[in-house]
This record gives structure tokens, sequence and C-alpha cells, in this order.
């Protein structure tokens, strides 16, 4: 039955899915693969759990998210009008594209980074173009000031800032050139990383309209398994992406991710506690694989992007996962095969990695 | 600021919003008019939630959803590849319109239905057509065996059945005819409403590969605040549209909903006992609205929709707003104006709606 094509199929719209960092079900593995944070959430999120009036489960959660909209919008320091609450800063994006990137011209971003973006572009059949990073892997900001098409040609840009997976941040200044050349299409900053030590461009909110940035509490908020992201940018733009969301679902935000989100929030000494110390294990991490002759690019982010000049790097990557330590490979772009993405864990867990490697390396020397 | 359209407008994908009931955040009101489940949750999900596992929570969520997939596919006699979980039934059904009407020709559904079919259609640029219900709002079968665009120019169907917001059912027999007339489009049947009396489709599936059932946690499960819908349908169809699932959004389903939802649907024998109390108090409530003159239409669902020859409705719907009572009423379209949609809520509530009610016509009368 599955070999054959039915009739309904020609109305498919057929697409080739993102592909997750796996996640294993097995316990005692260490996982460095998809960027989660190695410290359990801010202790009164338990509580906040606790104490959760149940009855409210029974009814339609606030269509906006508030009360936690608007506890985000203090720690954040804007109007709750200028914020947008998604299911993880993926549905934030994906809403972006289908709202901001509705006309004929091609969106830029470049040919590495989040590997959703081309995936989003494709299942909205948004025009795109991908454009090199050079080689140092960063982005060239001559292709998007003055892109091939011409200054009025593109119909979007999408950069992450800190870049994925290479950690790379760009420096403010050039990102406000590429911004402040392109007031006629918006430009979606994806911040995901940038609690790990990056500068935001939220200032540049107040010149540019056009300017949204995209964030997440998956990474620095240790709550990837809550799915909350959120966008902000001046309130116009807020509502047309508010007009699309609801137009596609009412209600994307549960009462446990109000509550939960919001416990969160309340505790931003432990926040910045737990992103310090992954900062500290991530330099620490970075010397000593430079010192087992890896190159690593300098990150801002909770993940190292690493190659080896002489190690076979998929091979590594098969006999790390052997013995239960999970990193990230990528297949394509071709450039990238060559590398690995390696989240920072808990100083114990970057540990048991050195001494695998130390050992594969060792092995390879026999 | 507001005022003057800025050049990034111009790729803004405008749409009309769906309009969801209000959701007044005043205590001591009676709200029957976004049809919720007046019974809280079953008593387990407070268990499940105070001892969830608050480290679960920095990790990414199975994609898929699983374990919840898995007993969901228990409870439901379906394997869990016949499964899609989604974020309430709106997401479930929006990825639908998005994956399985991808043509050219229109897709159809009733006049008078759930209200965000039209939205998801403009949203996603999907041509459709809306075919009236006759004058007792029931669906005449020849519309859909037989559409004005002959046999192969249509590109779907969508039937709520029972269908909203009149509560009425159409027969199990019709609904075949209509989907075996039409192998050649996927056929959504909307079961949000099924628990509360009707007969769901869920037979059919084995006979016909392009039927999709849809149905969710917040009306019969009380669980409109965790937000939980799913789909039914043969493998192929739910590989499909977990492909486009995957190019929207990897993690949909949170970690409290994957613990939450399972421990739903532990309690079977609440499940029951809430569900037939609606369907008591649903049975009172229309003879007692009878009496006071309404016309009732036949509900399998937990709402009633009314009219009244004497009154007039949208007066009458204001006037319990003032009371604190919150009823449903349409503006749109023209036909429904005179009618008011009624949750069912605990026997209480409805006893203080019918107070009212009596209260109002008196002074009417006066």
């Amino acid at each position: 039955m599955l070999e054959t094509e039915e009739l309904w199929e020609e109305n498919v719209r057929r697409v080739t899915p993102y592909t997750p960092g796996e996640q294993p079900q097995q316990k005692n593995i260490i996982k460095l693969n998809t960027n989660e944070n190695p410290y359990p959430p801010a202790p009164g999120v338990r509580e906040a759990m606790q104490e959760m009036d149940i009855d409210l489960l029974r009814r339609y959660p606030e269509p906006y998210g508030d009360p936690l909209r608007k506890a985000l919008a203090e720690e954040t320091g804007v109007e709750p009008e200028e914020l947008f609450l998604g299911v993880g800063s993926d549905e934030v994006l994906a809403l972006a594209f289908l709202t901001f990137f509705h006309g004929e011209k091609p969106v830029l971003f470049p040919d590495i980074t989040y590997s959703f973006y081309d995936v989003w572009a494709e299942l909205y059949r948004i025009p795109y173009r991908q454009i090199s990073l050079n080689e140092d892997f960063q982005i060239s900001k001559e292709d998007y000031i003055f892109p091939s098409e011409g200054k009025d040609g593109i119909g979007g840009i999408v950069l992450a800032n800190p870049n994925a997976p290479t950690g790379v941040e760009l420096n403010p200044e050039t990102l406000e050139e590429i911004i402040a050349a392109h007031p006629e299409v918006v430009v979606i900053v994806d911040e995901a990383y940038v609690d790990f030590g990056a500068t935001s461009v939220q200032p540049l909110l107040k010149k540019y309209n056009q300017l949204l940035i995209v964030r997440t509490f998956s990474k620095s908020r240790s709550m990837a398994g809550l799915r909350l992201g959120y966008a902000i940018g001046n309130k116009k733009l807020i509502k047309y992406l508010y007009d699309v969301k609801f137009s596609f679902n009412s209600y994307t935000i549960n009462q446990p991710t109000i509550i939960l989100g919001q416990a969160v929030l309340r505790d931003r000494p432990y926040f910045e506690k737990t992103v310090r110390q992954i900062e500290e294990t991530r330099e620490k991490s970075a010397s000593r694989l430079e010192s087992l002759g890896f190159k690593v690019f300098k990150s801002k982010t909770n993940f190292l992007f690493v190659t080896h000049p002489k190690l076979d790097i998929p091979d590594l990557f098969e006999w790390l996962k052997k013995r239960g330590i999970f990193v990230r490979h990528f297949n394509k772009p071709e450039r990238i095969r060559p590398f690995l993405r390696i989240s920072i864990g808990t100083e114990e867990e970057m540990e048991a990695l050195f001494t695998n490697i130390k050992e594969y390396i060792i092995g390879k020397e026999k």
C-alpha cells in the first residue's frame, strides 16, 4: 500500500523536514549534541509546578500568554506589545517567515547557519538565496549590504548572531550597517545564543522598525522541554506577527508554560550563575581541545565548533557515540563535514569527553 | 508611526485572524462561551504535576510526543504511527490544511461551521468554497457528493461532526457516502465534540486511506489549558503530516503536556462520568430552554445552539454579559446572528443562566 501513489497524494505538500539532533532515550549517556543546558531549571520552577492550580487546565489559556508576556516585558525592558511568544523560537521563526517574507524576492541568509532557515523557506515556498560564509566562516557584510540582486531586489534577511553551528559572533557595528542598509525588508536577528557572552542588537530597535529579534528559553534558561521562545520588535511588526499567529492557532502557550516561564524569570541570580559557569567551562574546554590539536572557533555560545587537521571527524563522531557521548555532526553543507559541534556540558561531562578523545587519538597513533 | 506604511510592509502577509471567544479574567463569572468543560481535569493530573521530574525540562522533548503518543494509541485502538499530536486540534487542523490542500482546486466546507476553516484557507492562500447548510442547518450530502466543480474539480473536504456551532450530528452513513465519493482528495472529519454522544467515523479508517480524523483534549478531557489535539489516519497520511510539522517546529508537545496528557488517559472512569454528566445537563437544559420558547437544535456536543422567535438575541447576549454570564454570539454569517451558542456548564451554572433568562423575558413582557 505504501508503494503506489494514491490520487489524493497529488495535493500533498512535499517537503524535506529539518533533522533535529538525536534524542537518545537511554540513560547514562553524555548528551552534548543539541545545545541543551547541563544545569537544571531554576529551583523555583519545581515549587511553581507543585503549586499550580490544576483547575486552570480546563480553561483556555490567555491568548497572548499573559501574565508571562508581562513578566518577560519587565525582564527585557520593553512593552508587552513589543513581545511575541511562541512554542520555542522555532515557532516564532516559522511564523515570522510566513508573515514577513510574503513576496517574490529572495530572502538572504548564510549557507552555514541554523539549518532550519531553508526548511522554512521551502515549506512556505519563499524564494531564498544562501550566501557563502568566507573561509573563516565569517559573514562578509558586503554580500548583504550590496546583494547581487541589487538594493531593492531582496525580500528579507535572516542572520543568527552568534551564528550556529559556528558559534561566531558578528560585531554589532557590522550588523547595524546591514540592518541600516535595508529599511525596505524585515531583518530577523536570531539571538538564540546571545546570553552566553555576545552583544544583543536590542538597542537598535529604537532606530530600525524593520528589525525583529528572536530568542529562546531553551538554552540559557534551561527550559528546552517547555518550548518557549519570543520575538522583540516594534509594535506594528509584532501586531502583524500576532495576526498570522491568530490565523494559525489561537492558543499556543499552554498554562504550564505561562506558570513555569514566570518562575524561571523570577530567579535572575540563578540564570546569571549558570550562564557564567557555562562560559567558564567553554573557555577551559576550548583551550584543552586546542592543546589536543583541534582548531576551535571563538565561541560566544554554549557550544564549540571544532575540526582537526589530522583526525577523521565522522569517524571520531561515531566512535564517541559508541561510548555514549553524543556530539553533533552535520553532513551538509559539504564544507562543514570535517567539523563537530560540541555542546558545553558540566565540568565532569567535558572531562569524560576529553578522556575519550585522548583515547581515540592514542588509538590512532598506534 | 502606525499610520504611514513603511517599505517593509509591502512583503507582509495580511490576514484577518480568527476571533476566539472572550477569555474574561475577572472571577465570579459564569463562562459558557468557549465550550470548556465545567469539571476539573482527572484527579491524577495533580499528582502527575507534583511528581514531575523538573530536570526533564532542560532537555528537548521527544519529537513525536512519546510516550504520550503510545498511551493515546492504546486508548484509541490504533498504532502510534497512525497518530499525530499537536498543540490543540487547531494546530493539527492548521498543519493538515497546509499539508493536504496544496492544490489549485477549491476545498469544500459548510458556510456555517467552525469559523477557523476559512481563516486557515486564507492564511495559506488555499482556494475554498463554502456550501450553505440547508434551512434546518443540515448538510445536504448531494452538495458534496456531486459538487458543482465536478467530481474531479475539488481539492478537499472538511466537515466538523458534530458540526459547530450548531451541535448537529450528520449520520455516519451519509458521512461515509461523502467520503466514499472522493478517493481523490483528503477528507478531514473534525470530531472535536464526538465524545458527547455522537458516532465517530473511526471504523471507516480501514476502508478509506484519504480520511483524517481530528480530535481534542480541550472539551471532553477538561484540558483546554494544556493545548493538546490529535489526528488519526493511515500511516502514509500521518507521515506526510509529520513531514510538514517537522518542517515547521521540531518539538511542539512540551514535557508537561507529555506527562499530564498521560495522566488524563489513565483515568477512563472519570472521563466517562464527567461526559455523561454533561450530556445529562445538556438534555435537561435543552428542555428548559424549549419551555421558555427557545428553538433548540438537537445537540451531540457540550453546547446548545438556540434561537427564540420573540427575543432580540444580540440584546439578550449583552444583557447576560452584564450580569457576568458569558455565552457566545456570532456576527457572521448573517444567518446565525439570531442565535446563541451556550456551553454546558455545571447544573448550578445552568440554573443561574435560566434564572437570568427568565428575568430578561419578564422584563421584556412588562
